[in-house]
């Protein structure tokens, strides 16, 4: 039983489905969404916390953060193996809810637009005991190659080392994306830089793969870079704040 | 000839020498690398400004930018055909060395590591005449599909977004490792995400593609991540105020 219909609930349950899992049931409260990932699925679907399956193997909870405790609550999974796919919440908040439980979270960004290969996605698991860390390593071992039994903690360390490899750079390309509009130039000029710069990092350090005017210490081309940034103090203040952290990969 | 032999000359002149353009003589000031990259580029080499060949049909300045009025001088290219390769310096520098000159800026990050294909790279021209411009396309055309006429306000502009497009991203990833391998987890988690964000903008504009806390406005999760970071007070300021520039992509 798969609980929620957007990025990550789509991607894994197509992921699952792929493999030949069966997906017997998408519990959401919108049932527009419920019913049209559940017909990618073809599973049944539900709106109703009351009227979710009681038999599924596993049920997965693929929600916001701030809605797992209230799904798990609602579906009534006393006796049942529940888990979620969070990187930042912790497994216990499961355990008052659940006789056996777990996380299962894939370390990706998830979007409608794209179909991502999930087979080199790493796949991090926790779950309350060992026979159901086993039970958890056989399934998303179906769905990608790249397991690994991480606890709560360290899970969060990497949830938030996440948003420095994934959401800020994204912040990056936005901010330049805006820079080349206002020159009228193209963002596609960009697209190979930033392709190129995270293909470098797949196989030499990012500390060591540092170049640019920060990290060469010219000061000149900041300074023109201050000032071509001056009509937007917040980005100039960011560009300014990075460049002053960046010698810092120089040890 | 090409005067330079770091990473940009090397990369400039393999694909140079690839597209069949015989490079004469390589000019730079210490012999050993000189060599390296003559050898490389079956090139003469020469470390003395006054042995530069005469007769070349194009000079390419390819040193740090500080350094390309000196060399520009120093050659006496007076009645010389000069560009530099620069991305944030003025086209005018060359102007009172050289007769004729030019800006043949490849938009791109080089490494000794990595070979990348030079053909899809935008090769970015300028040049002082409509005459020299063409000669100049012709050429870069040689070595990329991919070329723009742009002049030097418009290629300053560039530059300050390759800045957030590929040195600023990189150090983001350099952040996310150091938090990682803090957790005693292995960067190569990250590797697929960070791969899958660059892929990502490559079809969807990144004001669309964004994701994480700070755009779903998790002030939770947000708080705990600050509190992770709170024995690195630079880079917890960084997390806040990226994460408070992030909403306005939001419209």
């Amino acid at each position: 039983m798969l609980a929620g219909a957007g990025n990550a609930a789509t991607r894994m349950g197509q992921a699952l489905k792929e493999a030949g899992v069966d997906i017997v049931q998408v519990f959401n409260r919108s049932e527009e969404s419920a019913q049209h990932l559940a017909g990618f699925l073809q599973a049944g679907f539900t709106t109703n916390p009351g009227s979710v399956v009681p038999d599924a193997d596993l049920y997965i909870i693929a929600v916001p953060d701030d809605a797992i405790a209230a799904v798990v609550k609602d579906i009534n999974a006393q006796d049942k193996f529940v888990v979620h796919t969070s990187g930042s919440v912790s497994m216990e908040i499961l355990a008052p809810f659940a006789l056996n439980y777990g996380v299962l979270y894939p370390l990706q960004t998830f979007s409608k637009e794209r179909t991502v290969d999930f087979s080199t996605i790493p796949v991090c698991i926790e779950a309350s005991s060992l026979r159901n860390l086993e039970l958890l390593s056989l399934l998303a071992s179906k769905i990608s190659s790249d397991i690994r039994s991480i606890p709560s903690a360290q899970r969060k360390a990497l949830h938030l080392a996440a948003v420095f490899a994934c959401n800020f750079p994204n912040f990056m390309y936005a901010v330049a994306e805006s820079i080349v509009h206002r020159a009228n130039l193209d963002f596609d000029l960009l697209k190979p830089l930033i392709l190129e710069t995270a293909r470098k990092v797949q196989s030499i350090s990012p500390a060591r793969a540092q170049t640019g005017p920060a990290f060469r210490g010219d000061t000149q081309i900041m300074d023109d870079h201050l000032e071509m940034l001056k009509q937007d103090p917040a980005i100039r203040e960011l560009y300014k704040r990075i460049s002053e952290e960046i010698p810092r990969l120089k040890k």
